[in-house]
């Protein structure tokens, strides 16, 4: 089956998330790029912001008010809470009606949970009803048709994919998990100098991180979230453990059997035959590794992505291709 | 009050642990380094295996049998299991009766509890009635005089000292934690081989490490440990978290009560001020740091602490000082 | 225009290389995989040594005497000097007649110089006629219908390419270059144990380094290369400066056409337009970076690249491509 | 011998160097420091900026203003060029008239080089003929009773040390050097935001570095300093290489006396006896490390420090001890 090109824009790509999109897109067989926006750069080619991509693109930023949205078929969107909903805003107003793939925080949630999770309170509550979540392997046939596709955040998206096969079988999952420098975004803080970062291991917002109300709303009210994260000394990747005490025992094949079937057809969640999966195996993948040690009733999951791909960037293409009618594999997989 | 000097000797000193102790106990003011032994570098200077101390001392490495223990106030001994046992029967074969410091695995369980842990039947269980387990926060009266030290395992000391001030209070603790690379010694292995240990993370042994029934012992039968025990890319340090569910809810400041009276006199543990400790500022110091969040019954204790000091060389030294009426912090504090 | 499938086998590819090898040819667009032989790990999936492919692929490790070259156009080597001529001998003793591509240094020598370098003499010096140097900005004509490719070495590349332009122009070349990890291969060793690799910086065979002679080869006896090879802590590149006294003193503009010049058409060169490259935007990629500083007759030459890559796969898919016809980026670039 | 205990004050000590300054004299025994100031961080225990030392020491820090500098002995100033000569004026100003050792650039330099040098001219050129470069291998006569100590810069330690012993028998030195991202201080940068320094290397100011001209000034005009500062991927550190070619052929003995005789009583260089120096062993350590490989005219000199110590604050109790009449090692070496 052959496929006409789709024509793409990512709307403030000067960010890691965004260097990846690019990268991504540039060797899509069915897509191409239409314009990458940045304030900062525009009128600069792509490599002055994302140094890897020099030799292989010519294209230069955009200023995002000279984006034009005519000819496009779908726009990615890069930015901060808060400031995704206004971009999508703005795009319905400048008269764009085709895909829009957001991976700001600002679509993910139910706006009670929004206005009670970010600091300030959602400036487009009227956009979320138009929104997707786009964790295809939670909610695959949501996606193709829609128009607006709210892609989950990178911790999110781990911790709910190691805990939504067990949805009904278990109280609480007692996460700790480790998350890669570049998950704190190009712009140098205390947290991310190196000094301070490498051979380190510091604990943040402990039960009170952003993306517990996600997960939350991929698993149900019937488990409680305990998370922990964690800032590890690497540059990419999150990689951590769900402690959780089933409700009753389970034989180890019955829990793999929970897995399999719950990821029978998910071309991007490999289940690790050989107990909790590695970080380093995922790291430059789309995949996302869950593997679980079992005795009796205690469990543990360990889960493991690549936080700028599968937790941002190759998901969103994941979208893409869904919600455009491409192979859902296709520009990720050989 | 002035001390006369102690005589000390190191065997099996070229590891990492045997290293470390070195350092400590050639700045120690109350103590001479009577000997290390290694059978590989006998004869050549400690720098040999040591690189950093070179032009700190002239000490050369002594054969194992040619260490004559005569005027020795204490040996410590730096074995793997099996080899500690063996190494304190051979040094009361040869009439040695003074103070022996075990950093082996020996002597620190019941025999049964390490028959079933440890590949091969303890060597020489008779041994184990006369040893103390070295952890002086929980265990400070029974050193003084002790004729022989089993000094605990570096999880194992990380996670007692978590632990311990919750005993009878909980039920399950769910803990993973993490630990350098220096952890595995000084002999290179596929899991230290630097491009799979750079920036992975990677779980062993899960719900079955051997430092579990170690802590098991220290915090009763009561509470259940299951360990997730993982490999981080860094050198020295452990770092962890131990998920526990509280048998009664407790108000933040009971618990920070339960702990400040555990530890009040205790110059090695340092409570957090502001939640879990963070791994840095524990390595290259003899401290172990523990901090905690808590909601109603739900409690996070957090850990950190240096594997080759705290975790090993360090806390022999404070087992010294202890058991030989030195002052407990000498040669590890200013 | 459209290319019929080449069909490549990769002769011992559990490696580092054999995996970015396979990695690169899944994706290559003219290319599908023959076979990819390992003795150790004949049967099992190549993600068994290669972890990051899982899920990409279900190709299976052959043992090599199970490779059947008839319908194979070309077969990379990966192997170790001295066996590299070897696997070519056998296979052209069993009537193989197509392309390989050698990642030994068997084939980059001639007969004296390789004597002179290697431990054991050359097992088959009559092959190393058929050779052509594989460094294609080089030696571009000379590789189409070649049907034995030797590829270079890393830290080969790395100095020949930024030394090649001032051929004839100066005399000594002091360099000090840095590999990482992954260059000493999958096996562990005391130089690769993470507590002795990471944080340090170790030089070896000063002056005495293999790829030395290599170099001399491309640039000719006029200039003298005196190279420090240096371990980093890091796994993937190679970074280095080479000072170099210029016969007569050049404008910097003059610099920068003679390396314009020089590598006009070469896709895989990347020159700095701002001093000396960094590291990190060549890792990962298949570009050797290359920029100067200059004063009068002093020059500083800067260089990176992938050591896996440039170094190695990428370098091999470049060669294949010349070699079989098809485009010199094809599988590399967008 | 006895000494009373000299009474020391650290100015500005809330940055890198003034915790391992602050840390190296809590040990020190013939030392008792007076104060530790800190603009920010007054009023506020050390540990609130140099977490490693919680649970050593209960000293605050002290607002600038509020030093009283009677019956201090001496002041180790910490800040940046321009600061350091201001804080000397205020100093001598306030009628201080003891020993001032002070870690900036500002008193290195005759004024015409420091002029040219540094971004704005000298704000006190007066005080430049009062200070003795405290460089003690090279100076060391000079630094007893002297009132005014410029500690050298870092990376000038460590090429000082290397090449002194060659002066007036080569011409150029060629050096790439690498250092630590502590070098560049407690404030986060994008040169030391993790994502960008891990597994990277990145020259920065090559040519024109601001130590060089302190080089010159040790070594003379006979030698040109050709140097090309490098950014490495780790904490702290500096390693690196000089090139040099000899004015006539000198054999390996001869270049080994000719560094033995230089350093004969320097009990903080370390010469190598197996070529070049690995950066580990000096890292925590007070010592600078050289080692070298010759073959006739051409010579490769290998030099590594900890930036923190020898390149400041383990240099800085060295010069305290020597001009205020103490052991030189003492606080030190064991």
């Amino acid at each position: 089956m052959t496929h006409d090109l789709k024509c793409i824009a990512i709307l403030h790509g000067a960010g890691y998330a965004g260097g990846e999109l690019a990268a991504l897109l540039l060797r899509h067989p069915h897509v191409e790029i239409a314009a990458v926006t940045s304030r900062s750069h525009a009128g600069e080619p792509l490599a002055k912001a994302h140094a890897r991509l020099r030799g292989t693109t010519d294209l230069t930023f955009t200023a995002p008010e000279a984006l034009d949205p005519s000819g496009v078929d779908a726009v990615v969107v890069c930015a901060e809470h808060g400031k995704g909903a206004a971009a999508v805003h703005a795009l319905r107003e400048a008269g764009f009606e085709g895909l829009i793939v957001d991976l700001s925080a600002d679509h993910r949630l139910a706006q009670e949970a929004y206005d009670a999770t970010y600091p300030a309170p959602h400036p487009h509550p009227e956009q979320i009803a138009d929104a997707v979540y786009g964790l295809a392997e939670v909610n695959r046939d949501a996606i193709p048709g829609a128009t607006l596709v709210a892609n989950p955040g990178c911790f999110a998206t781990a911790m709910a994919l190691a805990l939504w096969p067990l949805a009904g079988r278990a109280g609480t999952a007692h996460i700790t998990a480790f998350t890669g420098a570049s998950g704190s975004g190009a712009r140098p803080s205390p947290t991310t100098h190196f000094p301070t970062r490498d051979g380190n291991a510091r604990a943040y917002r402990p039960f009170a991180h952003r993306h517990q109300p996600e997960v939350e709303q991929v698993v149900g009210d019937a488990m409680q979230i305990q998370f922990v994260p964690v800032s590890a000394p690497w540059t990419r990747g999150i990689w951590g453990t769900a402690h959780v005490a089933l409700d009753a025992p389970l034989a180890p094949d019955a829990v793999a059997t929970l897995y399999q079937e719950a990821y029978s057809g998910a071309r991007f969640v490999r289940l690790s035959p050989e107990g909790l999966p590695e970080l380093l195996p995922v790291v430059g993948t789309p995949f996302c590794d869950i593997g679980w040690v079992s005795d009796g009733d205690a469990l543990v999951v360990g889960f493991a992505l690549d936080n700028l791909l599968k937790g941002a960037a190759s998901q969103a293409v994941q979208n893409l291709n869904l919600a455009l009618g491409l192979p859902e594999t296709a520009g990720l997989l050989p």
